[in-house]
């Protein structure tokens, strides 16, 4: 039986292979994709045994849920941290909106992509990443809400964020085989001036 | 040597069993993914032989990229079809906007968003498409500004037709794993507003 102290660098050493194990995911997903993906050469990657890997993670829904659901809530803590250091005033919104963008063309966005695509056509998957997408989407609005530093009670803000949300997502996809920037700077330039007017009291 | 008579319905047979191997390209990717449409598959599916379809599309990259193309075509046609029964006047833009963002959960922007992942780890399948995506992207904002009787030359509309354009692909995506048409419906309400109010002269 182990003593108090032996525990909890065991637990550590959990926590350390599983984080191991969930970058080494995105990356796969990320240079991979979805179909290049697989659970042995992501514990390969990862320098983790497959019985360890299997023991953290049995199926490769599991593994690949799990690494999505991390990253989200790193790059989350990322944004938190990078909203601190943003000026207050009318400037506020232009960069939040910037933030927000690279957040939608970058790893996250694409390794999230790759698995809501495969995940059409794949039952198990789908069962675990739904309440995922779910839990995610309504995380990164509250987040959009507070980093703006809006009331949603205030007729028209809901509505407002959602659209800006689902504009990044859609931008994201244009993104996706060439590098779309310039025509994306440009829209979203527009795009500010119109969530400040649809925001302001 | 064939003579004319010969000549012709060969040349019909042809296109009847290229539209016919597009039609189930397009089918199987809806159904089974990239990773689940294999050529052998979609020949089977069309009822065409293995080396008529080799003869017509030499390879994956290349059968994908025809059907999405001959989707493409059809859709626009279709819309403008649709579009020709609408009424003049300002229930026109809502109509529209109902119009394309059918399109943009339909089976193209499924089939399609398959390609676009998948090619983003593919070569030879990016190759093919980054110059398709760029032909159906130009063709679709086209046909959009046609649709909703707008002059590009003022300035904002451009703009304002890009950004419902992207936003409508973002609300694709959102509408691949779970029927997100409650919500759709109540943004484009209000999207629809705006529309209006930027496209106004």
């Amino acid at each position: 039986m182990p003593t108090a102290s032996t525990r909890v660098p065991q637990q550590e050493r959990s926590r350390a292979t599983q984080a191991r194990l969930l970058e080494a995911t995105v990356d796969c997903l990320i240079e991979h994709g979805w179909s290049g993906t697989t659970t042995t050469v992501v514990a390969a990657r990862a320098g983790v045994s497959r019985g360890a890997q299997l023991h953290h993670y049995p199926t490769k829904a599991a593994l690949v849920t799990a690494a999505v659901a991390h990253l989200a809530e790193r790059r989350a803590d990322e944004l938190r941290t990078e909203a601190e250091a943003l000026p207050a005033g009318p400037q506020r919104l232009d960069r939040v909106v910037d933030l927000l963008a690279v957040a939608f063309t970058g790893p996250l966005f694409v390794a999230a992509l790759e698995l809501w695509v495969a995940a059409r056509t794949d039952r198990e998957l789908r069962d675990a990443l739904v309440p995922l997408e779910a839990t995610v989407g309504r995380e990164m609005h509250r987040l959009t809400v507070a980093l703006l530093g809006v009331d949603e009670r205030r007729p028209g803000v809901r509505e407002a964020v959602q659209a800006t949300l689902d504009l990044l997502r859609g931008l994201g996809v244009a993104n996706l085989l060439s590098d779309d920037s310039a025509r994306r700077t440009a829209l979203l330039t527009t795009w500010k001036r119109q969530l400040a007017t649809l925001l302001t009291p």
